[in-house]
């Protein structure tokens, strides 16, 4: 941590703040420069984060040094971390795995009919919501338990891992009964009593990056699963808001060498809703798996005319199936495997 | 509800979106331009906003023609609401309420000394922080069900409404007991589970916007709590996330008179969040009120330098008392009170 | 200048950039953390500024301490600028100046007909455009010269000062001669060589703050002309690029007091172009007063709807009367003058 | 163009712009819905788009219909451009081209040094600045006409084109006389008086997006210079601001597919100012191929920590080499040749 003094600063309030660093046990380094002084803090940065140093008389601003996370950070951990979802079906090695499903699921169905699609293209995972965040309260929220049932029982019947969302930490418990994996979503990225919850579960978590997150926030809300005992966490870039409305949001690819350099957890990738239209995410596909992305997720319906959410953004089954072929040559390049 | 198609759509692609309005009970308007052909839809938006248009053949796009909230907007309630808080507390009227109080509660004795100020200078309704939502799980997390209390106890003693945050659909029950007014935060404006919640509670709710909301997301997250039938909801502003590092958001008072145009609700002002800076706060506030906001939150500390949580943006009893003849000035110079 | 190094880095990476230091003359101060090793670079920051330390092997993040600018910082010159326009007209004191007038000079007879109207509502100094920056080749670009001398004939008649954008650095010279004080439009605000140019007159500057420019930028533009020996210049908030879309613009009036903080220059703020619709210029003129701006920039039209540029933003007459009455009451609460 | 009236707009409002509109020459066709009247203006557009229709009484909104620019359209052009550069170098074809060279021109030994390395590893245009916009008036500003001298005589020796920026209109024939293609760069995108000056060439113009430029606008400033008789246009996406700081750009790779939607104008990419930091740039180039970019613009420097400007983001030549072999495989797996 350090400290830079106003110009203006006294002796005396220099004196004050080094006094408060003592109290807490730390040491201190005083450089006066032709301008100012400033004021280095040796020691667990921890203890000093939380003391509110820019308010002491005198101080025109504090830095920080270190990353605020610790149990994700690569110097925590090496190793690249390799998440298992299900028996053969693991995020963050070699192969990357296509997650695959409709925005919610609507019937058994139709789920059934988009997930053999799925499957039949060489996606791992099934997707499909059963509790939906609509910013409508008039709008399809989903079919619950129901859904989550189909959702399983069509999962066991072609031999597909899941996902689902998860919004409320009383339904925890539920969404875990049925599913591989549960999926944080962006609005929720900072609802720290749902990231408790799911900390203390042991299942796969996918966090969703939040609308405006920065990269470091979404890393310390991955640090509040792995605090809580939880190191199954994939991260998943959607799309950060910016001033552009040609696109619903602005996919932000520089996300994935960075969380790599700072972090040992996997990163996927979720074009469709980072876009909103289908005509951009098979580049947008191909480019995340370029950049070095673990897994991707995609919306697939097989009649997005009668989709209840989100249509415009559901690739039609022959259009999946396509991408994932040129999503294979793109792996090659890169000497990894889908 | 209005379709443009690119200028390459077919008939048969107008044909089979008309089939489909007229399937839906609504009506429709051709209108074939020099360049390409416009469909209008009469009718219930309602209907037509949830069916993902989009997707159909031929489509270019589909533009909104009315606001997506009902409840929240000036056109089914034309009189601004008076939301009462406790008795003599009202907000929305011609009084500016100033809520006052630190950022967390720490101990009773801190938050009565610091109460006993904000009642002295003006300020009618105390807060602080009971449940607080940090982006570190290292950091403090707050007194819980005994910081209520302390809450309680000294709003009574004082004769003073109160407002705290409830970041849990779990905890609602347990904070409308003890709080006058239950605040949802900024990072749980879209958390629907708790929004539907409160709204199944009688108490005024003030609903912060979002750190990157747009004021259409804003007012649906309002319509949320409304369609559950509590009415009593006071929006508050505190600033959105942008490229400026100067301040750690930018305030943005421009919401005021337009969320004044569209709705009905009340609106105040948290100027110590948006800018992070207690120098700031002075002149931002008074900024709010003269752009029409219907109050003010602020936070205040006897002692910011041993703060447990954003010490560098809580006022000094001192500067708190000053800033309030200030603000008598500016609503006096609007013909308002405070 | 304060230099991190990674945890990894070796005692050879140290000493590497400790040479590079001590080779530019600068002293430097190394302090071993229990995590990594800081080193504090002591002297003139300009020199470290321009070199690449963050190339060095080992560096993990390089952290200014000084802000880059000089002429333009309170530092520099402690007591507020205040900026003379014409006898009598002076920007920066306890009078607020409000400039008036239309969006581009549309012919002598419209210009006088508004003209006489702000004066008659208390207006200082008159606004048009002779040269518009218009994002579209096809768009009115304004009356070139024939424009400015329209300009500096009503405004002799009537005892008014002028303002008037220039845009390239050829036209200095010609727009000099016409008006009293020359505009740098916010998409001009980083065209270097215009600002070197304006920097070589002695006239008053109003520099726009850019579109997504932060007021660290702004405060380097102003130090450019500055730098050319001008220190005539006012800055001029007009509002910044967010993700909301209610507004053209975000105004961000926190820019006002950072401004005063970190300058000595003058800050006016133009609402019309920052909101881009009419009904909300009264409540944010009066919020930019409240805050402590130092004048105003409207935009009057006697015929919005017959307007060559910008209609929607323009006040009538008649408002533009109303709100400075609303104005000097404000002006009065704060202790200013209008 | 459709114009949304307001519920409470009378019959006499909606008569009066209908009187306009007629006077205009255009048709409308004006549409009674349950909620509102909406009135839909059918003609050319343009000749709408510039009339102030928002500040008619009664009217809610105003909606454009058809994109605002002409010769940069897709639908003018269906074929993509193809912009030869120098003989044997075009951009916009199959062969995706990298430009690669120092931030700016320091020396002629230092850019023939660099120069050799590009040519060696595949680049075929070499960069360089001459005239460099620097935020400091303190910095580094470039060689000026020496610069481009080398510029040109190093491209000769080894059979390279060449590409430099141009930020003033009065160097656009000095620079033009030297380069092959002329860069206008991101701060410059709406400087219209330079989009002109260049436009009267018969150079190719790389066109830098803006800052925060949305794509609408910088396709408007590639018409300012195609409405001048210059279709020798190449747009380069180089990152947008937003609020993440870990980057000192956002690279939005979303723009390539949408601009080949929009536009038969090439696109390359610029990883190196995007995100500032060399160690992102291998991914995000090998990202920008698999979009579909037809180039990619790399800052190489022989040493880059005796750099003089943007050392961070120079790569060495070892890591240049390298990461064109990379970035061959990924463009046969997108069946394109580097």
């Amino acid at each position: 941590m350090i400290i830079v003094f106003k110009k203006s600063a006294t002796q005396e309030n220099i004196d004050h703040l080094l006094a408060r660093v003592d109290k807490l046990g730390l040491k201190s380094m005083v450089s006066k420069g032709s301008e100012r002084t400033i004021v280095g803090i040796i020691g667990a940065e921890d203890v000093v984060r939380i003391q509110p140093l820019e308010v002491f008389a005198g101080v025109e601003q504090v830095m920080s040094v270190l990353a605020p996370y610790k149990l994700v950070s690569r110097e925590f951990k090496p190793q690249d971390s390799v998440i298992k979802v299900k028996d053969g079906v693991e995020i963050g090695g070699k192969k990357i795995n296509v997650i695959g499903g409709p925005c919610s699921i609507e019937s058994k169905e139709s789920l059934r009919a988009i997930a053999i699609e799925v499957k039949k293209s060489g996606g791992t995972i099934l997707r499909g919501g059963a509790f939906k965040p609509r910013t409508s309260p008039y709008a399809f929220q989903g079919l619950g338990e129901e859904g989550l049932k189909f959702l399983k029982d069509i999962a066991i019947e072609l031999d597909l891992a899941t996902v689902t969302e998860v919004m409320d930490p009383r339904d925890v418990g539920l969404v875990a009964k049925y599913a591989d994996m549960l999926q944080i979503g962006a609005r929720n990225m900072q609802n720290f009593n749902l990231l408790k919850e799911v900390g203390q579960t042991k299942k796969p978590i996918m966090l969703k990056r939040g609308l405006c997150a920065t990269i470091k926030e979404w890393l310390m809300s991955a640090e509040y699963i792995l605090s809580e005992g939880n190191f199954n966490v994939i991260l998943c870039e959607r799309g950060i808001r910016t001033y552009e409305t040609e696109t619903r949001n602005t996919l932000d690819l520089s996300a994935i060498p960075i969380v790599k350099q700072k972090s040992h957890l996997p990163i996927i990738v979720d074009p469709s809703h980072a876009v909103g239209k289908w005509g951009l995410i098979a580049p947008l596909s191909k480019a995340a798996i370029a950049t070095g992305a673990d897994g991707l997720m995609i919306e697939v319906h097989t009649n997005p005319e009668e989709a209840l959410c989100d249509g415009p953004q559901q690739l039609l089954p022959e259009n999946f199936a396509s991408l994932m072929g040129e999503l294979e040559k793109i792996a090659k390049a890169i000497d990894r495997e889908l």
